[in-house]
């Protein structure tokens, strides 16, 4: 441990987020803007949303704020950000229970955000192609499951470092935020119940609080957006 | 902008990182070391290698640095960190030229970083699995221009993006060298080719100083295992 301790950031103005006026998961959470949700929730950063179309996502005025026309984005006072990644290390840097005021500790969080973002996640990210996108391949049901046993090479390694551990270096920290997200994503193929250290790792997740207010918060937009 | 300066962190000791002892890529640069060595020439931070056979990445001793049992790790005194994205931005931070000052700068390079490994690689990654792992696949001719279109889409947003710029965000940062290496994965794809804006950028960024004398570390590393 270094006590190599900056000054905290601050947030100077409230954040308008951007999310799916009706997501395409049914407000199952596993859209973007859900990571950036529970980042300030956990934050205690109050938020707007804005909504916008699949139609308006790919509009100039969109494209201005993110340049592949996706959501979430997040302006700040005059402060653009585009990337899910960005975004919610930007909010964790504004809070000690995200990232840990230690450098070391500091350093390690930081280490399984990126972890979790590029080499969990993109594996998940071929099974969900797999899944969805390519299902109606002729090759589909031959190939499906040599990506399944890529996720489950990741999760393996994954869960042998998790062990008994309640969180993947000590305290919880935006590398938890963003390894329960990515695992979520996990949830509909299956593969996550055959690891059950990692899926009552995901359920302390869920648990939490603001994880719990970010996903009502989320669901409650797509539940309006159904009903209307 | 706003002029929000932290003090700079700094270096506590001679980093020493871990390479392949004779890279798949036969010293083409395209193995993630690359990105590591590349930003501490940038930074102007001497550093050792310590070099690993495929066997010794999966062995107690190493996967105790990674738990993903992969190159390249990072230690700098006490301190271990794993995942190149965190080790590119851990160096970042100790050097002006890559991340700015500036606070609003800095969470734009940052966002460029994470863009790099998050929007655009994955497809790339994904075509470098179809284009070697899925090789002799009975559906590999027919799936592989699908993953090519979806490199191409992000392509053509991320042309859009930069126009005729020099980089991504004003000067040099973190985010293009991160974005020119991603994008040199591509190159043995020819479909870098198709995209002349795009190709002129990685090659301002191969003519880097900092580039070329990582570059050329990691040729050596090459001719000297491959002529023993």
């Amino acid at each position: 441990m270094r006590s190599d301790r900056m000054p905290r950031r601050t947030f100077r103005a409230t954040p308008t987020i951007t999310a799916f006026e009706c997501s395409p998961d049914r407000g199952q959470g596993l859209a973007r803007d859900m990571r950036v949700r529970w980042a300030l929730e956990e934050a205690g950063q109050p938020y707007n949303v804005r909504l916008l179309s699949f139609k308006a996502m790919k509009e100039p005025a969109h494209l201005a704020l993110h340049p592949f026309g996706q959501i979430p984005t997040y302006e700040e006072g005059d402060l653009t950000l585009f990337e899910t990644g960005s975004i919610v290390f930007h909010i964790a840097e504004r809070h000690e229970a995200l990232l840990p005021g230690d450098d070391d500790a500091r350093a390690r969080a930081i280490t399984w955000m990126f972890a979790a973002l590029n080499t969990v996640e993109p594996p998940i990210l071929e099974l969900v192609t797999a899944r969805i996108l390519e299902r109606d391949k002729p090759w589909s049901s031959e190939r499906l499951p040599l990506v399944q046993d890529r996720v489950r090479d990741r999760l393996d390694q994954l869960s042998a470092h998790l062990g008994d551990a309640e969180w993947l270096d000590g305290a919880f920290s935006v590398g938890d935020l963003m390894m329960a997200s990515v695992l979520l994503r996990l949830r509909p193929s299956g593969i996550l119940d055959e690891f059950p250290g990692l899926s009552s790792y995901v359920a302390r997740a869920e648990a939490r609080p603001a994880y719990r207010r970010a996903f009502a918060a989320q669901l409650a937009v797509f539940s309006a957006a159904s009903s209307s």
